[in-house]
């Protein structure tokens, strides 16, 4: 039988993996911060202001205790415990050409029964290459057919409704996939699950890596680095205003630093900031739509 | 009886003599965008990237038609029309020893009989004055009170609690006033309602242009600025977490671009960052919570 224990080693170690790929990328070292729950458990968050990653958080936490009012509410259920275990990154690159990337592996258990995964894995690039977007969603798909048809459809229709600024009718960036609730049925053990989450956190370094080594270096200039500082504002509307997992934590006390380490080192707004007609900027601007199908676009 | 087009009449005026006191102190002038809304009305935002104000907006808008479903769900009342006029403005100065200001009065009617009045005015110094907060608490008490003694008291905690940032456990600033669904009552009737918004809009040049003129050609240097940027990040984290407006318009589709008018230029955010000992910006960090006396204080 699948223990929550293992879930959240294996989380851990994860965690490690991915900030030591990172250390030996950027040059820098991430500061850890141990923190405990007073309610029970408590997380391990390390975050960079390093030399490609302007400001990152890479975040692994293991918490439990009774489950939150919120929880209960929502799913209608009588009061009962919880556990939560997961790794959450988000990198703020300094070089408008590198994208953003999140990643999110969770588990959620509940002391009648309910075990879930969620998560996944999304890419916000200041400017869109279409080669890299296809490079990416491919990626994502290999991961995906590895364990389930469906599974990169599904969830990349996921992402694409998820990461959506409504008020801006815009796409976060070229998203990914997002799933959540991923429980044994009749076709999935949870042990399934697991393997496939397991995958997508394995994933995030053989994605991301490629994409700084490309990009680090290439040269920007004023109006590059002002649009990614616009893009950057739209990060945090749509982390502020619509991201459950940012929301959730915020009304229930959840640790302010470690939820909000998402928000970009600076951003900016423009009142009614217009792209030029024919630019790299319009160009984004028009990708920023659901319903593309990178894999088929490059 | 007081009649809806005057009121609105009333409002654009004084966004008339708002943003002229504003030019005249800054040097630069607004620009203005006149748009209309499908269902009904329409407004004029004038926005500035001046001199003194690095970013700010004030604008007007009437709007009517049926009311949102949102609204009427919150009400629970059966579909009726409504009319909604008002004049917002939130200034963003270049240096860090000018507050932001925020105002705005607003009046709302529906088909059924419903008459609101609200508004208020509310200070965030990046650096708080004591005495400045004194005088600017004192200056709106004096409003107040021309009208009902216990005017100030109730609305200041209501601004008290309603700019209250709740995951830092911080106020947004020193306060003000703030007051909603101001309705004819037995002490009040709803032109009384009017002549007190009105004596608050009146009262922003006054209180303001003092607050440009005595620190606008303060020095600051790089660790001021920083602390700007970071008190900027906290007041996007205040509007787009928990402002009732921000969120209410966003969901109702209203125009993003006045709504988000009220965001900073630049902001800023660092992970766990922590001010110095005995520094200026843990004294201002101190002040901001509620229910502190800032007229007794200076």
């Amino acid at each position: 039988m699948l223990k929550k224990e293992v879930i959240a080693e294996t989380f851990k170690n994860l965690q490690d993996t991915i900030t030591s790929g990172l250390e030996k990328a950027d040059g820098k070292k991430f500061n850890e911060d141990i923190w405990q729950r007073a309610e029970g458990g408590g997380g391990r968050t390390r975050t960079i202001e390093g030399t490609v990653i302007e400001k990152g958080g890479v975040a692994f936490s293991a918490v439990y205790g009774k489950t939150p009012e919120k929880i209960l509410q929502a799913l209608q259920l009588p009061p009962s415990d919880f556990y939560a275990t997961g790794v959450s990154l988000v990198l703020h690159p300094a070089n408008p050409w590198v994208p953003i990337i999140h990643m999110n592996i969770r588990y959620f258990e509940m002391s009648n029964g309910t075990k879930w995964f969620g998560g996944g894995i999304d890419l916000t690039p200041h400017y869109i290459s279409k080669q890299e977007a296809s490079i990416f969603h491919q990626q994502l798909k290999n991961v995906c057919d590895k364990y389930y048809s469906d599974y990169y459809s599904k969830f990349k229709q996921w992402a694409d409704d998820y990461f959506f600024i409504k008020h801006r009718n815009e796409t976060r960036g070229i998203g990914g996939i997002f799933f959540d609730r991923l429980s044994e049925d009749s076709d999935f053990t949870i042990e399934d699950r697991f393997e496939f989450v397991k995958s997508v956190g394995n994933a995030f370094l053989p994605i991301y890596l490629p994409l700084i080594d490309s990009n680090r270096n290439k040269a920007f200039d004023e109006k590059e680095k002002q649009w990614q500082y616009l893009r950057r504002g739209r990060y945090v509307e749509f982390n502020l205003v619509y991201d459950k997992g940012t929301k959730f934590g915020l009304d229930t006390n959840g640790r302010t630093e470690s939820i909000l380490m998402s928000l970009p080192p600076t951003a900016q707004w423009k009142y009614d900031f217009n792209v030029e007609k024919g630019s790299p900027e319009e160009a984004t601007l028009s990708l920023l739509k659901k319903d593309i199908n990178w894999i088929g676009l490059a």
